[in-house]
């Protein structure tokens, strides 16, 4: 097989992220799969964190190639995670990945996280395009984080993913507990847990004397299951959660169409 | 009984939207509703279209009492949708409201859009909270729409949710099709129907020959059921899809289960 040949059949791999593409949590999961297949990295030009599945359409997006990554061809997007996920496709890749890897995340999208989650939204929104994705996130906000753990499952994980041909449709969200490598105890399939914060508002005030509002808030775990990604993660185990993009709740849409006068 | 203590007994109807406190769709909804209860209007001081669930968690947020709406007590927020809905429960009601409606939207939010959709992000995130939402979305994207239709069947949902005390995480996505309201056909439950946008990017260059890029692209319906918000809408029906905030996919979930070497 000649080189050109063997080289047109490496898997294409999407990296991107919402912490923006200096973060080190992306720079390490481009180290972590290199050499799974060819990585192309589309990531946002800034901090993107809970920016959801916003998406850019009242103003058009900038796309600039960049040198952050040894080896890896990257551009930078000025737009959301979401954005780079399909400009990548449209403009830089020309064709669908064979996958999406979003991340790795600096702090948790267990649980409800993931709605707010613009790591988890590139990730969905590859899954709507037909692109099997996964998001990795870190429990660890640190900018000093210790990556490792997260990198080896990684990449046995995205290893499986491009081996096995799952679901086209498959969007995984895989979170790290932040302890030592040595004390994780392997990937678990787990539940969203019903988790959220009780949030406030902290009221200050300007130089002005007006009134402005920063929001903070505490997590609470209202879900004893043991088969959540919460309780997975408090256990030392990788949570690995299958999302969906169809919201349609079954079982109301059930009782709905009993109770409701239509 | 005392004035007073039948005031107190008024549901309290928070309306908020994604298309800013001064979109004509958010007056056609407070006017459809406020006979049912005590309306207070918290909304995005100006257009935020497509935010999906992003929250501002970056810098802080500003909160301005403003008199948009006759005998309505109505705040102006400069952040996303979802902030809205937080910030009114903490600062402006001190309480949880009855319910929280969404909208009414200037243009659909069918099958995919409720993941980008401003307005279906405010209504789930009230169902996070325990909260009973509704978001409403005429198929009108025009500033001159005729809002007639959905406000009807807006008062009369309202009414049957207010009185009939569903789900506390109830969360409906409500389209109207653009018709006449003679022609609709009344509220039908649904599901999201598996259909999305074939989008592009519009390249073009600026005065200083560097390339951006605008977002386009086609809708296209790829589900043929006939149990859809999509197949709803084109028959005159007004689709009310009951949605989650839970994205766990079950079925995968069960086959990763098996398959997955974890």
């Amino acid at each position: 097989m000649t080189k050109s040949k063997a080289r047109k059949q490496a898997p294409v791999i999407l990296v991107t992220n919402d912490d923006g593409i200096a973060a080190p949590g992306i720079r390490c999961l481009v180290e972590a799969v290199k050499e799974l297949g060819k990585v192309v990295v589309v990531a946002p030009d800034k901090p993107q964190s809970g920016m959801g599945h916003a998406i850019t359409i009242g103003q058009p997006l900038r796309l600039h190639p960049v040198h952050q990554f040894p080896g890896v061809e990257a551009w930078q997007c000025s737009g959301t995670p979401v954005d780079c996920v399909k400009l990548a496709v449209d403009k830089v890749l020309h064709r669908k990945p064979d996958i999406c890897l979003s991340g790795i995340n600096h702090g948790a999208n267990h649980s409800i996280n993931v709605i707010y989650s613009g790591t988890m939204s590139a990730a969905l929104e590859a899954s709507i395009e037909s692109i099997p994705s996964v998001g990795f996130s870190l429990l660890d906000f640190g900018i000093e984080a210790d990556f490792s753990g997260a990198q080896k499952y990684a990449k046995i994980l995205v290893d499986q993913l491009l081996k096995k041909k799952f679901d086209k449709h498959l969007c995984l969200n895989v979170n790290i507990p932040a302890v030592p490598e040595i004390l994780l105890k392997g990937l678990k399939v787990c539940r969203q847990a019903y988790a959220k914060y009780d949030e406030r508002f902290d009221e200050r005030h300007d130089p002005s004397g007006r009134k402005y509002y920063w929001l903070t808030g505490e997590f609470v775990n209202f879900d004893k299951g043991k088969d959540t990604d919460v309780w997975a993660l408090k256990n030392n185990y990788i949570s690995v959660v299958p999302v969906t993009f169809d919201l349609t709740h079954v079982q109301l849409k059930l009782k709905l169409e009993k109770s409701l006068t239509t």
